[in-house]
């Protein structure tokens, strides 16, 4: 097992990974010290995951919520009824929420334990691949609000994270390229030499091998750390973390209802971010390839079809990181350096987004 | 005009006490530099002053939402429509949300900047005693579920507070004497020397008196703030505070609806937490006799009637005051020294609690 720690002063906390964390009573014991929790899950993790980890966190008073699956059910109801099931069994101050479940789970199951009584502990046990890299770790919580995704929410950071490798073997594997998308992120972001280990090790990551995979988690999570530590409040450099999110949230909202996963809006989202980034003269054609060639060789997709490119573009204004001061973008300066920059002009977003369009 | 700093590192603001505030419009626009700015006020409020502050905060992209007025609509579907809002009208995270009204108002126009894209900046313009002296001070925002008060909110603070005496003009009496509450609590909880200046110069407060009620806000949001600044996230000194309030929000809830201000109820549960700390021989009758009698000079009550008392007490078990280590209780040491205490048993309670109820 490896632990890595996120340094927030006070709001620190432990991320361990390994395997079989979900069955290690010892660990979850000594970390989880609530004698009242409530786990939320969804119908899909629930049969394989919840009665071991009810088991592994012993006698104590559990309760659990089993939501059901998908992006579609992260609103403002679901919200309600979780705080209506801590309000029934009469969760006090001091109590823990677990987050049992992907990206979905921990967002809505993080918001409302940052909102009840105005703020209670919570434990993300993250069990997709995306979420184990990224919405698990940095403490941001959401739920979705007129279609519109993450528009309300909280920074709420979890007094731990337990990172279970074990359970990624019951994804689909659609899903596990979904999360990949986020670990090519960090390397193109932040890290060419972490790109360049993937580039070498992608088929070893497919096959779900154990070393490659706790290695790839782990440098993700540590570069997203480092970041978060510095920036909690995502007012400065912790934008770069968004590459590839300004288009994918787009193409997430306007497309059909569960058309893409998170992170195949992001690797198209990425894909037309290099193409930006080339347009204006950072990178070359034979970076964008790269880029493409790692997300295809990750069965990940690179364009999109039936959206309209204007749609796209306004809808992108209206994005979380678009101030009054304009939308802002988060480009490629080079391969593993990201810059935030201001939007260029629309016209080459939209040949940019035209291209990128199949018709 | 009074200035006041609550001292909170990066999130300090200023607290602005004097006349006419409202209208202050070289105050508000040095203040107020966002661009976008919700004002979100009641039915009640809007008729009387927000024209004026319209008019005050000039030209910018500027919004207004007026709520029924009343505790009754602090509620998630109330929450929703804020955002709603928000979202319409495209706001952007450097955007601003503007609280004028009473402490209901306050509470979930805070709530919805607190939520509203993780976070945007709000400003209150308390206008009843109560808020002015308590609720728009600290950052504690929230809204009630399941006729629970307060059960979902943040702790977030605004940048800054204008309190304008002047609007107290059109308070109900009833409503101000409410505020007095609040007032009185400071002097019984933190400082003897204010609650003497209290009892000597309540004629003057009640009737308006410019420098006497300047004064009374500015000692209480003082102390108010003092505590804050030690102890932001409730977790030790600030539960002082809720001197009253544990009893007070048992009262509210269990009450017929709107049969209490939140003054009101704070009132009876000081009186109650004084016959409480008599009964454990903290402090003398006399003493109760004197936290009565000012609060019956202050036209509040200190009884109540058409409740169980059984009830009372089993409500106030789930109080965000109780952890699973039992409900704690803040009781008075002495006049101007309250306590954070375990809560007695429960016939003591039972018999004090019996004793406050008029039959």
């Amino acid at each position: 097992m490896e632990t890595l720690e996120v340094g927030l002063s006070q709001r620190s906390y432990p991320i361990y990974i390994g395997e079989r964390l979900l069955e290690n009573d010892i660990l979850l014991n000594r970390e989880i010290s609530a004698r009242q929790v409530l786990i939320i899950t969804n119908e899909v993790v629930a049969p394989l995951y919840l009665e071991l980890l009810t088991k592994a966190l012993g006698k104590r008073d559990q309760h659990s919520l089993i939501l059901s699956d998908g992006e579609q059910h992260k609103t403002l109801s679901c919200f309600s009824s979780i705080i209506d099931k801590l309000i029934d069994h009469e969760f006090h101050r001091d109590s823990c929420v677990v987050a049992l479940g992907g990206g979905v789970i921990g967002d809505i199951a993080g918001f409302a334990a940052a909102c009840y009584q105005r703020g209670i502990d919570y434990v993300q046990i993250p069990t997709t691949l995306l979420a184990q890299v990224d919405s698990s770790v940095g403490g941001k919580t959401a739920i979705n609000h007129a279609h519109l995704k993450n528009m309300v929410g909280a920074f709420h950071q979890p007094i731990s994270v337990f990172t279970d490798i074990s359970v990624l073997k019951t994804l689909i594997p659609r899903q596990y390229s979904a999360g990949i998308a986020e670990i090519i992120k960090y390397g193109l972001v932040l890290d060419e030499s972490f790109l360049e280990w993937l580039e070498e090790h992608l088929e070893a990551l497919l096959a779900l091998d154990a070393q490659t995979l706790a290695f790839a988690i782990r440098r993700s999570c540590e570069l997203k750390a480092a970041i978060v530590s510095e920036d909690e409040r995502d007012l400065g450099q912790r934008a770069l973390l968004n590459f590839g999110h300004t288009f994918g949230h787009a193409l997430e909202s306007l497309g059909q209802l569960d058309q893409w996963l998170h992170g195949e809006a992001v690797s198209i989202g990425m894909s037309i971010a290099a193409r930006t980034s080339c347009a204006l003269g950072f990178i070359s054609d034979a970076d964008c390839e790269r880029v493409d060639s790692l997300l295809l060789r990750a069965n990940l997709p690179v364009a999109f079809q039936d959206l309209d490119p204007d749609k796209l573009l306004e809808f992108m204004q209206l994005d979380k990181k678009a101030g009054t001061e304009g939308l802002k973008l988060i480009l490629l300066k080079q391969i593993g350096e990201g810059i935030i920059t201001a939007a260029p002009n629309d016209s080459i977003l939209k040949s940019v987004i035209g291209a990128k369009t199949i018709i």
